[in-house]
């Protein structure tokens, strides 16, 4: 059984080398210099969660993943990679995967064009799997948008209501999971019911993702993440274990109200993390991502018994599990 | 008979009413800061070339311009909107088109979002209108992005090939015109050979286009382009008055390029404007102008006989005559 990040299936190792091998050729370009930044953040790997989740979600009714599968899963995974490119410009950052991020080394103007080269690319990939899933991904490009946007709007404000975190990681995270799943199903001519709930299933596993992921930033040691922890507390996001440490009042969110509101030095920081970690904004926030993760489960049920729904309905907990 | 930039074909009035009216829904979403910030070189106004561009391509044959065309022609403009988003973060530019830019205004975060906003917008009107026009417009967009990043390859460099020039005019403004006439033709379900015919037309009109702006941006006085004459130069793009300047040798091009090859305070652009002006590169460039533009005259020839062909033919010498 292949050992993948949260999604296990037979045959898995040998579709995830599909997709790193389609990948790497999506982006090519008669341009060398160009080839060579978009392909930048690419070759320096990443977990692939999202085509992986389109090869899963094309396999619930049984049969192989067919290249329409993995082309659809690549388009998904370009998206991401050229937002990535975008963020990275945004928030200035120096390295990311391990490697220089492309703004870092070849500048904001490069970066932003390559983003945009493999945000073309992608939409070049869905047109080729019809209208249906061009349609599809457009509009998810522009959800990711829209949440990146609600984030943006309360940058440092430390009366963000929690609706405005989940609006924006419903739309800068669990809808390209969703689109992932779903064009996965459409590919490979799944019934409608089946699509919808694969849909569903792929929007609820990337709110786990996301509250996941802002979970680890408070809880996660530095060496971890790579990175100082409480980093999105520094750069104004207040994310779900923060705001529910404001919700829950006392001495413990009267202090955090006292450090948030500005760009945090390392001191700020440091007691910013201690007054999260040391109250229950940690675990009432995993008691939501645990809520997410049990509707994804729940949209299995539709689902027809396979390997690949398995895969589907353990992927959540494994997920869950890395928190700890 | 209607009064437009460049194309004169009756009932085109009415047509850019629909123009606006379409591109001002395109950008509505429900998050009011969202539409408020995509909206916003938008309504500053624009000649609206390519989407007129595409209205005149779907009328060659006869016909008033459908809906479709409209959508297709509206596409093309969010991809040159979007696009401007983008290279406006990349300049830095304070003003355009008469008003604050999106950077200078909201910030660079905001103008790439909502860049990648207008693109995904334009890449879900080019899916409603089949597979065909949503892979030719990903395409086109990726041609920009190459054109981009091979003047950026370029900056400051006086040896810079005639070749690059034209590569990068070619990407980055003569593809999107090509693309415009193209969809024009395409939803218009013209036969293959006039759909051809256009889109040559288009890359030839495309060309002149570019020309015709690098030479205003030597020749125009300040208070015509409402920014200082030769901030090409100052900004390191070396275009074809210059190039052809400098490959005329001579006491000119040894002046020259020793101004050129680093940023330009304002006695070096002055000095630099004052020898492109004085030489023999304004006028060979503008020779090449007409060159492309006698090309995009003879792509007319398959084409029927009708008002929209006629302003097919038409428009290349008003661009033209707008040097002078």
């Amino acid at each position: 059984m292949a050992q993948l990040p949260f999604f296990s299936l037979p045959g898995m190792v040998a579709d995830v080398e599909r997709i790193e091998a389609a990948l790497v050729a999506s982006v090519r370009t008669h341009d060398a210099y160009l080839s060579e930044i978009a392909s930048h953040l690419i070759v320096a790997g990443g977990k692939r969660l999202r085509p992986v989740l389109a090869l899963v979600a094309a396999q619930v009714a049984g049969g192989a993943a067919t290249d329409d599968a993995v082309q659809g899963g690549i388009a998904c995974e370009l998206v991401q990679t050229g937002s990535l490119y975008h963020d990275d410009v945004m928030d200035e950052a120096p390295t990311r995967r391990g490697v220089e991020t492309v703004n870092a080394k070849w500048g904001n103007l490069q970066a932003i064009l390559a983003g945009d080269f493999l945000l073309s690319r992608a939409s070049e990939i869905a047109a080729s799997l019809g209208t249906e899933v061009a349609a599809l991904l457009a509009r998810t490009i522009g959800r990711l948008c829209e949440g990146q946007i609600e984030e943006l709007r309360h940058t440092y404000n430390a009366a963000r209501p929690e609706s405005s975190y989940l609006a924006s990681i419903a739309g800068k995270t669990a809808s390209l999971y969703a689109t992932s799943a779903r064009i996965g199903g459409i590919v490979a001519g799944l019934d409608r019911g089946l699509i919808d709930a694969l849909t569903s299933y792929g929007e609820s596993f990337g709110m786990v993702f996301q509250i996941v992921d802002d979970l680890l930033d408070i809880s996660a040691t530095d060496d971890q993440l790579g990175k100082p922890a409480g980093h999105d507390m520094v750069e104004g996001v207040y994310t779900l274990p923060v705001l529910r440490t404001l919700q829950a009042g006392g001495i413990a969110a009267a202090s955090l109200l006292g450090i948030l509101g500005s760009p945090l030095e390392v001191a700020g920081r440091e007691k910013a993390l201690e007054i999260v970690r040391a109250n229950a904004g940690v675990p009432s926030a995993m008691a939501t991502a645990r809520e997410w993760a049990a509707r994804a489960v729940a949209a299995c049920d539709p689902l027809p018994p396979s390997d690949a729904t398995d895969a589907l309905r353990s992927a959540p907990d494994a997920l869950l599990a890395s928190v700890v």
